[in-house]
């Protein structure tokens, strides 16, 4: 392994030839070996992106020459479209404010600009500092990453495909409308509906989720960029914040626009909990159609089997007939995790200390994989499981005439006591309430089923 | 003691005399013995709110009689004003659909109605079931009230006094805008801000902590009311849900409507773990603004001292100077049981099944407990602590005056490296920037003056 | 109302003439209108026991004469019977070190004690701090108190309670050890056992939760008295420790001894983290057994009906045969609540600083609860659920019947290929094993009946 | 690409000719496009480890002959060793059983053991399932995966990190044994101790969280292996469960046990939860400290300063003496992630269902990632920040003499209110005690330095 010799303001560190990181990078690797997950490419893109657009806007403020742009930008480019991943190499345990993880990025796009103009490394004829992070600082660069790359998960991602399952469920709900099946209260058999009705419940349920994300979007919209250390913005261009945002929002077609107060901004990152908080709603809600779902599906024989699930995959190779519900395994394990992601970045979020949130790349984090597993998790539940539910008519309709409640439609003919006591015996014997009816010489068969109609009771 | 015997379904009960509950809420109390949680006062209100509602529509549809309803009326309007909150034993864990306290409500109005008309009791002369809870079921009625009682909360408290604390916030902003100070990033010293500034960052928090609970506030106004037991309506009027929805906006002055999917309102609570998760949000914003303010005024001598905070109570009787900041110990546990709070109502809101969710009682008591500790200590922190809190200037200012990284100021004027030297000079003989300038030969006490203003970096 | 006029180090406060509390007790009403939680009965009755300990190890250290000792002693034993709690009027949400509830124990045992000899209150005879609270702060009562209040929680109902259930599960396990039925796994049908073993799991948890509640004891019984203000003991006997430990043991009858180390104990509540852990777990355990056992009991006829639950209470006034599983859901919201208020417990113990974690009130407030929650719940669920738990063996029977994984047996003897031809087509006909074994010509029916037997399966 | 045909018992299926997964583990990385969390290497280990001693037990029964079992034990070896984790594709976020995975190691061990003896692939002469699964289900095999996988992991790194730091603690303790220093109670200034005193108490929090942490052990060591599909143990020799677990312990060194009870070993994973608890537990305490250490060495000139953290990096280009307290934002962002994963596992370990919880990969993913995180974490602080840590005896000393509680010390010899009003004098005029002592007359210098000695109080 060949490498060469980077500097910063502690001294020389040697850096593997073929990698575009620096001193800082580097020393980052060694110092924070902990745990195994690097940092998301949709933050390093989201630094990508950054950068670009900090340096097309230094450049117009004339505060970077027109070469020294070109190559950042193009640098930058590569950064936006993973060609450079590999030389991202920190994970998300460092320091709390990203800082060495916006120098990465610093450091990859200076050497990867000086790289395409042929200088060799190492070099700072284009400065990691002073040219890429120009009027910038970790401190309201970070933020604005973190934002950009939750942003355009939320709008490309989460969104669609929660959407996609909501379509799906309100699909089911059209197909299965005429359905009448039996309610079940406290799991207990009740009044019935149909199984339109039904899943009328859950598609209604994921409409309120998709709005709950977007309540969020205008507090996530507000970049940080701007405010450098503290929030008051020293040592930048008073235009910059406004015009960089708009930058930002031109580049990523999201209409970020920049921080109302920049102390907020880096102190806390409220507007991304809050982000987390509507997943943990989502997770909620999608815990719940999830388990009804494999609830409805279960058996064949000895659970309630009012739905058939689609088969992906053998579920055993003795029992023909067992599919496993592992769309719906899969699902609630993800709301599970999503749920104590929420706990998570809210902890970090709690225990910001004065000028800045040092948290940071662990919120972003949580964020990030929480939409992650929510939108593949909904796309999956979508493809492989809602789509193929087709409903189980003949177990349904015997659920239906089994059921003992259905003896409320006898209350006005007979009276309430008359009708308990079919029910009661009908309980007692484990027969019907049509062949009871007609035991207790009330009701001939003819009269019976003209009364009982569950389809007039949903 | 005294008794007289209540029936139902499942027969005879010894009721005590003095009390106007019936056979159902006595069994609860016989068959739940568990915690000390008595169902929150604000749910009581709701149920009275509900049943006098319910009791006027049905009037008005033709259903109920002027003077079932003339009595039942007046009943609910002794339970909404809290007069018969002792009639009220039952506690949270018992029954998940919160059926059994729906039931203290019908059978204590209806004894109550009775009782106002000189009937003896027991009597069903005005019936708990077929008058009170006539049209209705637990399983929209409670979900019901649950909003209400949010809802009223929400808006008479909640807001209030969060609006209370971000506008006290916003005063010492103010009051505090020309105090420059040293930052802080990673608890360690950086560039200058204003105090004031330092605070508009805890207002800017408090505000977006406002919109987030009202961006909650549209699900939240959905009434599941004539959706009855499984969400069809079944044995309610058709023109119930949307009238009784509009008896309660009246009655409680709340843009309170009728849900637009009723099997949505009664299989998930997904509106009040919304609100669940505003609240979550507005304890992260909280507990880092009270955990700042305390480590601004910690010392006396020992600590940062930036803050005066008011001396509420006795420290200790040995060391006069001692003011703890009890305030914050007090809104920061409040904060953690909030947090608390959304883990254990999300894990309800999300293990529902089929049409019910049965961990009502379990979801409204966590939020109804997580609204009064936010709303309380934002009231106890505003008058206690924020409005009293003074800037202690003279520390202020010598914290300002040390700090290394003024020399910041000096790099147009005597380059990177000379300002590097002086700093890094200062800093090994624990000595300040000034004296180094001048003991290095660099600047004259005057030119340093001139240069390094603080007020000017902000 | 009559007040009486108390003084403390900040002057001199109106206290109600009725009430044996003092200056500092009422400061603390006004200032902390937080909430309505009052201090639990189990803290109140802690300080009592170590109030009365504290002085009689003082005075057998010659350092409180015997009169005091003897009123101290009396007053104390009234606070541990409960004679008292009226005039322990403050809640949770106070100063985080609960020196205000300290404080409101020395205050009413002061003025007590000398109300027994008739001393015309206000007087400072009998002193607060100096007398009653002689030897000790705060910082060391307070964690002391948390430890006596949660230990005699845990032996005298955690520990009872659990056991009870769990003995009253495996008495089911024994009850049920002969009858076969189906097993499922993924909530599908799968090879059977029997419902004795089904219990055996439910039983097993709870001796696991039960040793781990047990695990927690030797740190919980490590007191912090005699640590004073910081952990060095400063102002106290150099035996005072030992000794009001030892006499805490003999009091109580539970093993506590001082802390190995008085730093830890004042700084951190790990030990009662630990216990907040253990009743998490033991949640986790609970949620399952009680959610297994309402899906079991599902029904009554269009559910998966395998257990009779007691009938507690009526379901319905329509549906006879509806009993609801009250007493899974009263179980799986006090699951749910543990669960959270774990989290809130947590976040408390992670965030003290320096000599003096002050979320006390906070973290203690939970685990009591907890622990509340969780040892009423099981004797609730055990009383008014397991006892009464009866198997539909018809139901059971019916299942194990119709279950196509009952082909698994025939493997031996007509190998996989025909075994699997029988499965699928009964599983796409409808019918059972039995008729397509025949139907196929493969087997006698009562070849079948000898071979497929569930009972040898188990 | 080139793929060879592999088929289940639902058909055939192209899977790449360079892998040697089959048919079910393709069919799973079609299906299951979840979120990017691999299953992490030490589960793939430890199924190799099962497998391995599975078919070494089974040919010690007879139940495998030589041959198979020679080349099966080879191709697990080097899942062991980790040669084939690139033929381990799946996610942890599909079927809640870990069938999948399963599959994955029956398919990879099976073919890797054909390919070594020149076999074409695709063949079954070498079975996955009667096999190399022979006598084993996913049921019981993946919770002893489970087992061995965190087992491996609390010997091997977490227990030895643990120790590493505390034995690093408790080294500064004895270091800074004499350095009398100011302490701090609600975060005020508070009656002296030593800076050895103060890290004790962070090396006991470590002491107690190792034992906390050895106190799951006995659960866990208990193996599901045997249960089979639903813990009866179908299917499988009966010495199996015994013998395997046996060879298991010999493979791994660690005293693993077959499961006293199965049922519970495969329904629900108390023991990881317990484990997920200790964790939790650790994560609490070490938040803590490193939030201690951060605060003590937070400014150099405007913070607390009184320890000298490493520098391990840059903290700013513009201010020497900037050291961000990094490892301990590391540190504290894993104990938050700690927390949020101990959630996602509870939910998880309460939500099985009747024979099998389906979380499993889920619950082992947050336990395994959670012991990742604090072993690395505890390694890194203790090497890139505890053991370089040094006191700022000048800050210390200067905070202790200007500390106005040492006036405590003059009570015995002035009296409460001479006390007193030194030190309200010297609080109002910004003096010291000594200062003030001398301009009252109430002391020379001389005979306040003989009385007050902080060293003394301690």
């Amino acid at each position: 392994m060949s490498f060469r010799i980077e500097k910063d303001t502690m001294g020389e560190v040697k850096v593997p030839t073929d990698k575009f990181w620096g001193a800082q990078t580097q020393r980052s690797t060694e110092n924070f070996r902990i745990g195994g997950d690097r940092f998301p490419r949709e933050m390093i893109r989201a630094l990508g992106i950054l950068k670009k657009c900090a340096a097309q806007t230094n450049h117009q403020l004339g505060l970077l020459d027109a070469k020294k742009t070109e190559f950042i930008v193009k640098a930058a480019d590569e950064v936006i479209e993973g060609k450079l991943d590999a030389h991202f190499p920190l994970v998300v345990w460092q320091t709390g404010s990203g800082t060495q993880t916006n120098m990465n990025a610093n450091e990859v796009i200076a050497n990867r600009a000086m790289d395409m103009q042929g200088i060799k490394l190492p070099s700072k004829e284009i400065h990691p500092n002073d040219d890429v992070n120009k009027g910038q600082s970790s401190n309201d660069t970070f933020p604005t990453a973190m934002h950009i790359a939750v942003g355009e998960q939320v709008y490309h991602r989460l969104i669609p495909m929660m959407e996609k399952l909501q379509k799906s469920l309100e699909k089911k709900q059209n197909e299965f409308k005429d359905i009448v099946k039996i309610g079940r209260t406290h799991l207990m058999d009740a009044t019935p509906l149909t199984l339109g009705q039904e899943f009328s419940g859950y598609s209604m349920q994921m409409k309120h989720a998709i709005q709950r994300v977007k309540n969020a979007l205008p507090h996530l919209h507000e970049l940080a960029l701007g405010g450098t250390a503290v929030g008051t913005g020293l040592n930048t261009h008073p235009k910059f914040a406004v015009d960089a945002a708009k930058a930002i929002a031109t580049e990523t077609k999201i209409p970020f626009v920049t921080a109302e107060n920049k102390f907020e901004a880096l102190a806390a990152h409220d507007a991304l909990i809050e982000v987390s908080g509507a997943l943990n709603s989502a997770a909620v809600s999608l815990m719940k159609i999830a388990n009804d779902i494999r609830l409805l599906g279960s058996g064949p024989r000895c659970g309630i089997g009012e739905l058939h699930l689609p088969e992906n995959e053998p579920g055993s190779s003795i029992m023909p007939g067992k599919v496993n519900p592992t769309q719906s395994e899969a699902m609630t394990m993800v709301c599970a995790q999503v749920m104590g992601n929420h706990v998570a970045a809210s902890i970090g979020g709690a225990t910001g200390h004065f000028e800045l949130n040092v948290f940071k790349p662990l919120i972003v984090f949580n964020v990030l994989n929480s939409i992650r597993l929510i939108a593949d998790a909904c796309e999956s539940f979508t493809d492989h499981c809602v789509e193929g539910i087709e409903a189980n008519r003949k177990q349904i309709q015997k659920h239906l005439e089994h059921s003992l409640m259905l003896v409320t439609a006898l209350n006005p003919r007979l009276g309430y006591d008359n009708s308990a006591k079919i029910a009661k015996t009908a309980h007692k014997n484990g027969t019907t309430l049509r062949e009871e009816a007609i035991n207790l010489g009330l009701l001939s068969g003819e009269e019976f089923d003209k009364i009982v109609r569950p389809e007039s009771m949903v």
